[in-house]
Order: structure tokens, then C-alpha cells, then sequence
């Protein structure tokens, strides 16, 4: 559960120490952008990474034993940022498969990097484990309250800097941005989650009633391939009315090549997903309808955006 | 000659055809970066574009014969796109040397693209007798009242939305966008015009009492290699005694790095060299010094900065 004062609480709470990020108007008075992509480590995982780290020392003081994540990606790297600057140890648990550029990226931010199992499940239990063993704080990539109210600080901040906005678009993997975001938001505006047409976790939740597991890959499945929505996700979508729609692995790619080539953001395919329901008419605004659209990560090999250089953007 | 009037008379002009880019603070109450790279074609250089072609509109019409430029970097793209945008003919003068990359983008944007001579100087020529011989505008990259006044504006926007802002750092060419906000912000900021040790042609020109041609070259000679100072750069850092800070190429090529680690920004390295003065030291804030960095574009191949991805920034 997690509601508009949970995101109130934590905005205090980790003010000063994460960046509040610009939002551009790229269709007066029809489409804003949040740049949620400038935040520290790249995407907007830092924020949750504080509250969560700040909340517990408000209650027990700063966890001497630490901090444990299980992640390869964004979450384990805001973590890593969050345990460094607060001066606690951090240690992300990720597959012996994962790729030596992810492993490097941890320990550059000063995290001790334990490599468990052949996929994610395996390093997250032995995360979960290795946190109640020790005593250290485990910190969940989206299925932690405080991890949530973080993530939904980015929309309180948008509806000071969008007034009026009527729709939030954010990609949803295992449902925190969402559900933060939708808390933050709530009688105010409403959000929307897209997900992959191959990474359904939230779509599949809804319809089923409950959190499923669903197969996932695609483009996006390094950030959004959670393997079933988190229960706080599902919650909060069912209170709120959350609809999920699906994007193809093609709308993402575009939305990901245009995101370059109109405004030079060079952002992850999960990241993109969210405006390439808009490009692809996944999501469908209504006349005068005020839509935001959340560009939360780049943590992203730019290399392949080379020669898309120019168009003809809006 | 430029001067606040004239920075003024162009917002309104352009207003509704550039973008207002946005404005980071990157070290509270001491550091802001105005990501200018946001803006349409990826860099500052619409803004003067737009303003040249609407101010001569104002005086006759639209130019039924077109605009004509000499440029194949981001001087060529603006003209270009602002041309599409009006409705008339663009016609972009490069040398045959030119990078085929450069001119697939400038065709993108419509234009009509004509390579001659082997230098740039020899292109230059061609484009000035065909504008004269036409009857077409001649568009000059930085030498020209209202281009300088167009980049200006992005000093006027900086006013507003960094209230108090002693300093503007910006990288400088031909030293259009340094004359341009070095009048926008006379008599409240100052201006700090950053060029490379190895094409110092403001530099030169205020040792030696006048412009004078000086050799270019190094990694941000696409975008600030030209030759001399403009007369309207040099007349304007006289008068509002602005100074040229020279930075290296080594500083250019971290603080282009820097950018992408820290920020995720991906930038060109002429847009870079403003903030190597401040990270190499060649430009030391005072205490308490409010310091703006116009981040100024983003026409690169930003395939090198892949493996970059993380640090832990500040
Ligand atoms: C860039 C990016 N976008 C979206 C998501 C999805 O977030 P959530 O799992 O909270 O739905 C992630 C998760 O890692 C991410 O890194
Ligand atoms: C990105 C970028 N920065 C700076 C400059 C320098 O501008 P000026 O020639 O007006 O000094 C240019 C010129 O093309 C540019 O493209």
C-alpha cells in the first residue's frame, strides 16, 4: 500500500539528495516530458533507493550491516549510489550470468558485487537470505513501500510543473514507478502503465485478479522484465483505476530512435516504452487532454542511435 | 552590433517556433547547465535561423528565392529546418569534402545541398554570389545582427530562470551565441566566451585589437573551428569586456565524458568545451559565484561514449 502522503513524507525525506528533474513542453498544451533520465545513475531508481535507506534510519539508524539488493540493473546501481553517499555498505546480488559491463557499472559506484545462480531468482533469494542472516536492510527493486513513495516523489514534483495535467504515462516493469507515481497523483490526475506486449506482468495481473507470473522478453526486458507485478502494483492499479496498455517491440525501438533524433535524449528501450504508446496510438489522448509522459532512464549503449543524427521533430 | 533591444525583439519574433529549453541546477546555488542541446535540430543555432529569416520577412515578405547558407554543421541544419518550417527554399552551401553524413542530414531537413570547392572558404564564396545573384537571404553562421540576437535569446531565457546568475560560461566560434547572451545579460551577468587552445580566434582577435585569422583544428573544430572571429563578436566582447578562457583538448574530451556519466547528456564536443573551463580550472568561480554552462549541442555520433555509463557523480 502506499498513498499521497507516503510520497508527501518521502519527498522530505530525500530532499537534497536526489535531483529534481526538468520537464519539457514538446506539444503546447497537449504533451510534456519529464526528464527523469538526468536523475542520478540515470534513472529515476535513486529515488526509491533513498527513501528506502532514510526511512529505515529515521526508525533504527543508518544499517551498519549495510544494504542488500538483488539487480543487475537500475535499482541495484541507485543503491549502490544511495549506500555510498549515505556511507553505508552495499551488496547487489546478481546472476553468474549477468554481463561484466553491469558487474563493472556496480562496482564503480562502490557496491561488493555477489555473483549467485544462472538467473535472477536464484541471486534474490540468496539476497533475501543473506539481508535476514546479517541484519542488513534488504531493499526491493519495487515491491517495498518506501521503494515506491520514492519513485511516486517524481509525481508530485510533475503536477507543480504541469499544472492541469490530466495523464501520466510511465513504463511499468514491476509496477513501483506506476504505483508511486499513481499515488502521488491520485485525485489529480490519472496514470497510465505501459508495458511490452512481451513483458505483460501488470496487464496479465488485471486480468487475472491477482499478481501472475507471465513469460517475459523483447527489447525492454532488461528494465521492465520483472516476471510478475509486485502486490503493492497491483494494488494500487486496482485502487486507482490504473489501465495498462501494451507496445510492441517496434513502437519501442521508434519511440527510442525519435527520443534521439527530435531531442537528443538517448534513453533504454524500457524507458521509451512509455512514449511509444502515444506514437503508436497504444494510448490514445482525448481532444484538449494534458498528457505527461515519464523519461525515466538512459542507462543505455548510445551507439546504436549513430546516424540518426537529424529529422524534421515536431 | 547587438544589443539587449535587439535580444529582446527576437524572443518575440521566434517565440512559439524555438523551444524554451530547460535549466538544470547542478550544484545547489552554485552551478546550472541550460540544455540548450534540447532545442530543435540539436543545438542553439535554430534560434538564429529563425530569427533571421522572420526579421527579413518583416521588412519583405518571405524570401520567395529562399535563404541561402554555408555550413555543413549545425549553422546548415537550423537554416534548414527553420527554412522547412517557413515554407521556402533552402539552399546550404558545403565543401565537396564534406562528410556524406552531413549531407543526407541536411537534406533531411529538405534542403537542397550544393558542394563546392575543396575549403570551406571556397563554399562560402559560392554561397554569398549565389544569394546575391538570386535575390536569395544570405543566412551567415555568426556574423550577422539577427543570428547573433537569435542566440541571444537563450541569454534572456537564462535571466529568468536562474534569478541572480552572475556568470555565463559559453563556448565560442565565431562567437555568435557569445555576442548574443553577452548582450542579452549586459548589465545584469557576464559573459566568459571558452574556445579551444587550438582554435583561440577570440582569443587572438582581443590581443590583437582586431579580428585576425588564426589556424583551427582539434576535436571541436567541426562546430568552433572558425577561422576568425566575427566583426559583431569581437565589437561586443569589447564593449561588454568579456573574456576568452582557453581550454585543451584533453579537457574537452573529459568534460564531453562527464556530461554523459553524470548527467546523461550526450553532447558534441564543441557543445563540451564551456564546462572544461570550469572541471580543468581554467575558469575559477569566486566564492559564492552563481555560474550558468550553456550546453550547447548534440550533433554527435555518441556511439564512443558506450562503456561510459556509470560513475558516481555529484
Ligand atoms: C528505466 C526503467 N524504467 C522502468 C522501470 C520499471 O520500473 P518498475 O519495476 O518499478 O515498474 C525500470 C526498472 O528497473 C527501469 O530501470
Ligand atoms: C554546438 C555549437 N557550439 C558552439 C558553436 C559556436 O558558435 P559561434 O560560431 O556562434 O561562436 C557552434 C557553431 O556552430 C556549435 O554548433
Amino acid at each position: 500500500m502506499v498513498t499521497r502522503e507516503d510520497v508527501g513524507e518521502a519527498a522530505a525525506r530525500i530532499a537534497g539528495r536526489v535531483r529534481a528533474t526538468p520537464v519539457i513542453e514538446v506539444e503546447p498544451g497537449r504533451t510534456w516530458f519529464k526528464l527523469e533520465l538526468l536523475q542520478h545513475t540515470g534513472s529515476f531508481k535513486a529515488r526509491g533507493a533513498f527513501n528506502r535507506l532514510l526511512a529505515a534510519a529515521e526508525r533504527d539508524g543508518l544499517p551498519s550491516a549495510g544494504v542488500v539488493a538483488a539487480s543487475g540493473g537500475n535499482a541495484g546501481l541507485a543503491v549502490a549510489y544511495a549506500a555510498a553517499r549515505l556511507g553505508v555498505p552495499a551488496l547487489v546480488y546478481v546472476p553468474e550470468t549477468a554481463p561484466e559491463v553491469k558487474v563493472r557499472g556496480l562496482r564503480a559506484y562502490g557496491a561488493e558485487v555477489v555473483q549467485v545462480g544462472t538467473v535472477y531468482g536464484e541471486a534474490y533469494e540468496a539476497a533475501v537470505k543473506r539481508a535476514a542472516d546479517s541484519g542488513a536492510l534488504f531493499s526491493h527493486p519495487y515491491d517495498q513501500p518506501e521503494v515506491c513513495a520514492g519513485a511516486g516523489t517524481l509525481g508530485a514534483e510533475l503536477l507543480e510543473q504541469v499544472p492541469g495535467v490530466d495523464t501520466v504515462l510511465v513504463s511499468c516493469g514491476g509496477g513501483g514507478l506506476m504505483a508511486g507515481v499513481a499515488a502521488a497523483v491520485e485525485g489529480s490526475a490519472r496514470v497510465v502503465a505501459v508495458e511490452p506486449e512481451r513483458a505483460p506482468t501488470l496487464h496479465a495481473a488485471l486480468r487475472a485478479g491477482r499478481p501472475v507470473d507471465v513469460p517475459v522478453a523483447g527489447v525492454a526486458a532488461d528494465s521492465l522484465g520483472a516476471t510478475r507485478a509486485g502486490g503493492i502494483a497491483f494494488e494500487t492499479a486496482s485502487r486507482t483505476g490504473t489501465p495498462s496498455v501494451l507496445v510492441g517491440d517496434g513502437a519501442i525501438v521508434e519511440a527510442r530512435r525519435a527520443l534521439w533524433k527530435e531531442h537528443r535524449l538517448a534513453v533504454e528501450h524500457g524507458a521509451a516504452a512509455a512514449l511509444a504508446a502515444l506514437r503508436s496510438g497504444a494510448y490514445r489522448p482525448a481532444d484538449g487532454e494534458r498528457v505527461a509522459v515519464v523519461v525515466c532512464g538512459a542507462n543505455t549503449d548510445p551507439g546504436d542511435l549513430a546516424g540518426h543524427v537529424v529529422s524534421v521533430g515536431g
